[in-house]
Order: C-alpha cells, then structure tokens, then sequence
C-alpha cells in the first residue's frame, strides 16, 4: 500500500517550498521597498487578492478633460505587486482628452475597445509619433516619453493600458506645472510660458504663488 | 537676433542623442540576442512600428479547442521589442477552451472584453486560485504558472491578455507532451498517465513514437 | 608614530560602509519582498549563514517515484536570499523518475555526479531536447519550461542542480493536475484527459472533487 | 623548473576566459541591441575607450537659455556602454536655464562644481521638491520625473550630472511640444495652452502646423 | 463653473496615486531588504532627503595614504536608495592613493575636479588599463575589476566617483588581506605572498593571527 | 473530421511563436552584446548545445598551485547563455590551492563533491567568512567579493561551482598584479607591498616593469 510512503514524499516537497515565492501579494500595512509592497503571508492570499473589478465600471467623465483613468496598480490591485505588469482604464466622452503626461517607470500599451483615440508620444529627439486609432488597434508608448491620448469623434471611446511595472507612476504634465506652489516666476522660466498663461492655468488648476 | 544660436543649440543636442535608446524597434533581419530583436535604425522608424491591428480581428474558433490565440508580442509587433511588455487577444466560443499552459518568462493579466470566463491557476504549493470572471474584471496569472481559460456560456467571449515581456513564450500543455515525438513509454513514466490515454491524445494532436 | 592616523581613516571607512549591502541574509521573522527576504542585521551574521550541509545527506527515494528532490534554496539556505542563485540535490533510485516539472522563475543546470539520467525539456515550439547523460555531463534547463529527469539504470544516480534564482519555485505537474480540489470536469476539459484516468491518478494522489 | 608548467595553467585559463564580459566598448557599426551597442572585440580594446575628455572643455553658453548641455553617454563615450552609468556636463552663464525636461530612462545626480544652481523636481503626486545648491552639494532627481536646473546668480555655475543608464535619455519639455510638427491644435487641447502661447513658441522654437 | 468638477477629478487621481514608487527614500529603522532600505512614507519626504551636502566638505588625507573617501551612498544619502547611482568624493593629497579596491556590486565613472590622477585597472583577462588623467577627464572602472588611483603631482587632487548602485561596496585589498583575523598561513598559500611580507602589512593595519 | 482543422490551430500557433525567446543558444561567430552572445537561429540548435561533457574530465593539477579550474561558462558552453547561470569545476591535489580571486560579475555557491576544502571569502567591512567544508556541504561566495579555496587534506578534492551569470568572470589576484606590465613602482605604491616582494612574484608569474 504506497499511498502513506508517497504522501510523505509530497508533503515533505510541499512544505520545504512553503515560503517559495511564485508571487508577493501586496501586504499594504508593512513597510513598502524599493521593489514594491511587503509580501501577503501565503496562507492568507486568496483568488480574490488576483482579482480586480474596478475596471468594469465607467470612470466619471463629467469634468473639465471629459475623461478618467481609473488605474489597477499595485496601490489597488495587491495580485500584480512585485510581477512586473499592470493595467487601467481610460473612459474619454466625446472630445474628452488624457493630457500629455509621462509613467516614469514604464513602457504602455493602448487597446482601444470603443471608439477612435488620437494617440501620440513624443521621443528624444523630438519627433512625434501620432496615428488614429480605430476599435482593435494597439499602440506602444516606449517608457517615459510624454504622450496623451484625445477622442476626436462625436461618441464615447474607451481604452485600456498595461504597463511594464506594478507601479508605473503618472506624471500629467499641467498638473506638475500648474497644481502646486510652483513659483510662476520659475515656472516661466523653465518654460518660456508667458507670466499670464501660467497664471492663467494655475487659476484654472488651483495652483498658487 | 537669437534664433540662429538657438538653432545651433538644439541641433548639437540632437544629434548627440540621435541613438539614445528611447525605444529599440524590432529589425528583424539582424541577429537576436538574449535582450530581444536587434534594433532598426532611429531613421527608418515610423509611427507604424508602434502601432498594430492584429488584435481587431477576431482569430478563427472554428477547431477542436473552439478558441483562438492571436498574439502581439514582439515577434508580431516590432515596437515592443526590448519594453518589457505585450498583448494577446483570446477568443473563446460557446464551450471554447484555452487549455492548461504557461508562459515561461512572463507573469500575464487577463481582461475579460465580453463575456465570461472561467480562469484558473496553480501555485508552486499546489493550490488552486479559480474564479468566474465577468466583463471588465481583470486577473493575475504570476510568471511561468500553469494555468486555463474556459468559456462556460452559450455565447462567445472575448478578452486581452497582457505580458510583462515582449517574447513571454507560451507552452501548451498538451502540446509539449503529445505534439511531437517524445516516447510513449517517456511520457507514461514522467506523467503517471496509462500508455493508452496518451497514444489517444497522440492520434488526436500529432504526436509520434 | 602613524597607526592611530591610520586607524582613524580605516574606521572611519567601515563604518560609513557599515550596512553595505555585499549580501542579504535572509531574516525569516520580517516580512518578506518582491526581490525576497529581508536582512538580518550584519552584525548577526556568521560564516554558518553561508555554509549548508542539508545536500551532503541522501534524500529518502522509497517512494512511488523512487527519487527525492532536496532543496538548498532561500527557504533553507539563508545565505543565497537575493544573490540570484540556488542548488538542490536529486537522489534518484534505479528506475527513478523525477516527473514533468517547471520551475517558474528559473533555469536550471544540472549535473549528474554518479550514475546516468535520461534527461529532457521541451519548449514552447514543442520541440524536445533529449539526452542520456553521463556522470560529468551537465544539461540546461531554459526557464520555465517542462522537463523531466528519470534514472534508466539498474543503480542509483545522483545530481546536483543549480537554478538562476534564490527561489525557483517547483510546479510538478502531476501535482499541480492531481493533489488538489480542481474539479475533474475542468481538467478534462482544460487536458484533454479521459475522465477515468484523471480520477485514477486523483485517488493515487489525493486529489479531490 | 616550474614556469613552463605554470604558464601552461595561466594560458589555459586566460584563453578559456577569453570572451568573459567584464565589459562591453561601444561598437558602433553593429547593430543595436535594447541592452545597448554591441560589443568591440576586447583585443581592439584600449584605455582611450574608458576615458573621455568632452567633458573637460566648457560647453557654449551665448543661446538664448545661457547654459549648454554636454553628454558623455554610451554615444559619446563607449567605455561606459552596458555598464549602467553615464555622465554630462551642465554650463550655466548667469541667469542660465536648463528648461523642464526628463530623463526616460534614467536617474540623475547632479553636483554642483562652482557657483550655486536653484533644482526642482516635481513628482507624480504633483509635490514640487526644490532646493538652492551650494558648491558641492549633490541632488537626486529620480527616473523619469520633470525636473530643471537654474543659475540665479551674478556669476557662471557649472555641474556635473551622473545617469543610472548608459544611455538616459533626454526629453526637453520645450521642444518635444514646440520644436516639431505636433499640430497646434492638438498641443493646445492636451496642454490647455491658448493658441497664441504655441505659436508663439513654435515661432521662438522652429516648429511648424 | 467647473472648477469643482475638476477637482473631484484631480483629487481622484492624486489619492489613486498616493503611494506610486517615484521614488523610495531610505527609512533606516526598517529592515533592509535584497533590493535595499525600505521606503519613508511619501508624506514624510522632503527635499532635504533628495540632497546631500556632505561632499563639499574635504576629506581628512593627513594619514598613511595621504588621501579620504568620502561616500554618498544609500547608507549616507537616503534619497537615492532604490534608485541604481550613488557617488563619493576622492580627496588625494600630494602623492596620495586609493589602494587597489574593488566595488563588488557596481560599475564607477570617475572625474577629475582637480589636479591630475593616474588611474588604472585590471581586466580579468590580466590586461592593465591605465591612464594619466588631466581635470575634467572621465574614466569608467568596469563592475568588480580592481583598480586604484595615485596623484603623482606635487599638488592635491580632487575627484568626484559616480557609481551605478546606491550601495556599491567597497573592498581595499590591503584591508581585506591584512586588516582582519585571517591566518597568516592561509594568507601566504593564497596570495603567494612571504609570511615576512605579510606580517609586517598586518602590523600596520592592525591585522591580527 | 476535426484534425485538418486542428492542425491549423496548432501550425497558427506554432509558427507564430517561431522566434519565441525561451532560450538564446550563442552564435559565437555573431557580435556579442551587453546581454551577451547573438542567439542561433532556433531551427539550429540541437540538444548538444544544452549539454557539457567537459566537466567530466579532471583538470590538470600538475602546475604550481596543484589546482585547475574547468570552466562551463558561455564562452565554452553556449546553452547557458543569457540564461543567468554558468558552472566550473575545481580539481584541488593534496595541498591545492585556488587563490584568492573575484567573480566580478557573479555569486557563486561551492559545492564539495569530494574530500574537503578550507574555503573563506571577505566582505566589504573587512570581515571573514571561514570553513572547512565537507563532502556535500555548500557555500556561497557573494558576487565580487575575494574568496579562495584551499584542500588542507593529505588528498585530492573535488568541487563543483555554481554562478548566477554565464559569465561570470575571474580576476585572479596575483594575476591581475604580477602577470602584466604594470610598473612595479606603481603596485608598491597601491598595495603597500615592498618592491623585492613584487619583483619576486613578478619573476615567478611572468610579470614585466
């Protein structure tokens, strides 16, 4: 009768591979690295830490770009920390816009499911990579390039993004200048903005000095 | 009058950077190397390289398995070679079955477009992370884990796949045991399966000796 | 009279080096990372941190499979935590099998040290690279792709195997199918495997459902 | 006599060491790879590919921002291709600029040489991070994030700026929206900047739509 | 009036951001992990961790070597923890030298600020790269390779080394053979060196057995 | 009929994936890259690429340390590269010594397959880390720190060595100071060494200068 001699086999594997780390479901309370969230004990993980819903619902596009991205990051999604991948959801109403922005830690890619999005990037040497794309087409953003995204139709797009990192970050480029206490006279001057227009938009944006 | 300066300014800085690695567009005519596909020269891109359509049409479900996989990884899609990331498109007939497989060098996550989906994976331990997926929610499949995908409906589902890398590879299960030529009696001592089962599956897949 | 000058600038360097990180010994007691366990402290570290014995002594292969698979990886061995390497030991009787297995996060290099294997992977083309090897010769394993090890001979064998990480995890296939609550019908379905066969090798493994 | 003998044993080993990468100089008529350049035979190899001396001779400062940039990339300087740093030299004449730009795919670490310079950063969570620096004081701006360096002083400052990348990249905020052909109407739609604002600085900066 | 509605949308995609890794400045209470010191809470960062004052201060060369060291690694600068650069300062008086050393864990760009430096390393290949630097000349040191630095002047150099880790190590070879318990017999089999030799070198730095 | 159709799944599949990167076998004859060598084309390869037998057969140890190392690097073995992984063997006579030398690329884990061997390694605070090891005990050398291995036995010894790179590299230390032209002056000057200890060491190892 071999069942008892095999299940000692298999245990003995089991346990010596207790702590191996297939995965690093994110254990928000602990102490975060500079490779991401702390680890879920094993046993406490369930499907439900590899699984995210907040996707499936519309972001609320009735603001002043007629757009929302809602992000499934390590922040959100605990089941894609330490693994090197992530996702979003990007709702854009009828001539809604994603600003240029920048991840500063990853590379995207765009999947439209809805709709056409304008979508381009800008590279180093300043060249513009810009197409239309239609229901279906993909499109790369190498990391840490601006780049933005606009719905130039009459109708609602919508897109999703994945990203090379659990943590890719989001840097929109009128938020970093215009939406804090930036002084204007250094903004102008790392921008050649004029004085007013800075004003302008951090009238618009709540920025202040 | 400045403008002549500047311009100086700005090409000197350009051309210093002509081959700074923002991106390394596939050339698929060079040798590959460990990190990917050479690059072709910054020069000879075109916003075209970052762009696919592959993934709008749907793949042909009309097989054994009623599903379909379509990939974009970098062998299809040359702008996310050396970017860490890809895409795959699934579609699932009634019934239709993604079966038991991995991918060796990458963690992926699935995003169910229509339908539902039954998605399961197996951890190192041994245990087993299964849920019923609707539309718009998302899962985790860690690197290198066998896992499935499995229509359970009567109606046809679609979904995106996301890699963290551009080549993730993808090994089928049933494929690597019974689509080629390892023996019969290899398999049977390697896999507890009677000779019989596999020299069915063999007829069925291909395999031979 | 130099010394003292001298040992002013010495101390002076190793304590502003006092928490290089020349390694990382694994603290089993603090909450683990993506990148793996955390540090002990270095002044807690002795020689005995790096050194493992667990290898020198025969794995018990009187078991269904006639093999053992002792592991030295982070789990037992603290001293590999974060140095991107890792051994184990395979005892394999005659006619021992290590079956169909991955290592999900690793390649592996395997050397037979007495005795001959029969050893092969496949890979995601379904190709098979197969070989008998002989006492010296070492084989790769490329990361996460299925392979196995089985002992043709009439005498014992025995090989050292080296993975590209501290945690490699191991997915026996076998297992993972069968020693757990996976529900028959979905692996038949996600296998291809007749009914009675999966419920034949769940009763040997205990498996359920 | 034992030095026939010992030299058998040092040849043996140096041949066999032969191709070990202990680095990898910049080959610059073969292909590019996403890890860099490919690599010069070593025996082509001198001590002039580890040294650079661009970086000696002060930059040209008479253009409309007062300040020049000087790399020493895996471009400029093979030496460092593949070795995961990279350097450049930063002249600022008083009032001097060096504009909001990023670094895709690198961290920064500039040291102040002579004179003092005014840096920010401004992070993703929009929080401005600014700072005076003396001579000798050192700054981290982190991957990707928009960033600027100004002189706001009487006299000429100079810096020296480390990379974590042999090849870091350089977005100039300015000219990746004014110094190209991105329509105007489109910059203004994902920037909010009025019209006139862009074209006027398309008209400072050369681009053109 | 819109204002309100954008803030929602701003507020939003701030608080979802909350905790992206820009950046992970060092919390040295915390346990370190693999990939470094864990990260400060974003909300109690401030500028001050992002710079580092202590390089503009020389280093203390009235010792045996006529030279200092003077790091701003991870352990001294916290903002750079997880970000892949730290850098030290050389303070070499006349005729003073940084003996042959390695840094484990990390590739070193080095320049020249002041006076003049001979500087060489050792390939693995045995080939010796070595060069008389002039001020303002740059020279990479390949990861792990010895090398050293000599002013042969009559006049004090300064150097600024960049280094392509927050942590890269540092090993002096005459403190790593001589500065420590290490058996002089195990010393003299392993280095070839006369026992004489040996004990006098231990004399000096303080090595004992 | 379903195979025709079937087969048309799999050929799909199959030749899309044809360049899939689960392994890199290296083209020697291709430029090599930061990464490492160029890959065969995948329809090239056979099993003997993933197999050495050169481990088998021992060193010669009839040299002046009565030591030999057998290197299976990427240089000899082109399986391993690009995969993270690289072995070696060591043959030590009685009273055989592997001198002190760096990896500076690599950890290595030490495995005694016979007889003993008193091995130690340095860290970067000057400490040791020393053993004598048993038949089957093993240890780790953490990445570019000094380490030797030395057989205080009567008779021969046996060792296997694992790296976490395939290529890994060995600088030698009395290689790397008396086995080139480095001018003898300039070794006194940064090793503390007396020149008459130089001058020896030269003329035993072939030195020039």
């Amino acid at each position: 009768m071999i069942f008892p001699i095999f299940f000692t086999f298999a245990l003995l594997l089991s346990s010596s591979l207790a702590s191996v780390q297939d995965f690093c479901v994110a254990n928000y309370k602990a102490p975060e690295g500079p490779a991401g969230y702390a680890c879920k004990k094993p046993a406490k993980v369930t499907v439900d830490d590899f699984v995210y819903s907040g996707l499936g619902i519309a972001g609320n596009t009735t603001n002043i770009i007629k757009a929302a991205v809602t992000p499934a990051f390590a922040a959100q999604f605990p089941g894609v920390n330490g693994l090197g991948i992530s996702l979003a959801r990007l709702d854009l109403d009828a001539g809604g816009v994603i600003p240029f922005h920048t991840h500063p830690g990853a590379s995207e890619v765009l999947l439209v499911a809805q709709g056409t999005i304008i979508a381009g990037f800008v590279s180093s040497a300043n060249t513009v990579y810009l197409k239309t794309l239609k229901k279906g087409d993909i499109m790369v953003f190498p990391q840490g390039l601006l780049h933005f995204q606009v719905n130039g139709d009459k109708t609602p797009s919508l897109a999703y993004v994945s990203f090379s990192s659990p943590s890719p970050g989001l840097q929109i480029l009128d938020f970093a200048l215009f939406q804090n206490d930036l002084p204007t006279e250094l903004i102008a001057q790392t921008t050649f903005l004029d004085v007013a227009q800075i004003k302008k938009l951090k009238g618009v944006l709540g920025g202040t000095n």
